[in-house]
């Protein structure tokens, strides 16, 4: 295979998409410890294999896209707060990134055909999802 | 904004790319933990602000486009064992997924211009980056 470069580009598709009561962006909560509400994973029929064998008490890593993100800030002050210096993007979790990709563990609290229902998520109704994966002990013992 | 639904895509547009003496992805380590080496993360000049802030010690998680993943598949053995059963695999970390991007929890051990090392990464040599998100509490004290 040749050698990638950075000006490649990648098609993403969405597998699903967010269900919650979390509708207005200016008052969702920033982080899913911060007062999210359950929410509901529909995907697309699709991908219905890709789901096998996820049951209630895994633990999960949603992936999103970040639909309403601004992909041209590099930099901000954490949180919106104008006291604290400006920082990277790479070096925080602000939606607004180049790649605007939203990264939630949460826990599956129930399984229905194409659904599943996870335990407090910041993200929005209708925000695209594009991946999941399982927590593996290398995401939480390495701090 | 108008519902999003799941047939939409997404350009994802890679931000720099993994250095690495891996390069063969059949004898790189399927986990970090698992005798993967250090790592330069090579960033484009486009996203040097993003950078900013960014310290030795720091943990980030490094997202990749695992390019050569087929994106085809939705279940398989894990870990390529056909004694293990066949599991979707949105609830393991296997490569092979509909969007394939990797999650790479890694402690930066050294800054440079446009350059972080990293230690223990499993991506092969020329792997793209496409996002670095700083590590929070929330993905480490919720299991």
């Amino acid at each position: 295979m040749t050698q990638q470069n950075t000006s490649s580009s990648f098609t993403l598709r969405a597998v699903g998409q967010v269900r919650s009561a979390l509708t207005d962006l200016a008052t969702a909560p920033r982080q899913a410890d911060e007062g999210a509400p359950p929410a509901w994973l529909d995907f697309d029929p699709a991908v219905a294999d890709a789901l096998a064998g996820i049951q209630p008490g895994d633990e999960i890593i949603v992936v999103t896209w970040l639909d309403r993100a601004d992909r041209g800030i590099l930099a901000n002050h954490p949180r919106g707060d104008a006291s604290r210096p400006r920082t990277g993007v790479f070096g925080t979790r602000s939606p607004h990134r180049p790649n605007p990709l939203g990264l939630h563990q949460v826990r599956v609290a129930a399984v229905e055909p194409l659904r599943l229902q996870v335990d407090g998520l910041e993200a929005i109704d209708g925000t695209p999802i594009v991946d999941v994966k399982a927590v593996l002990d290398a995401d939480v013992t390495r701090r």
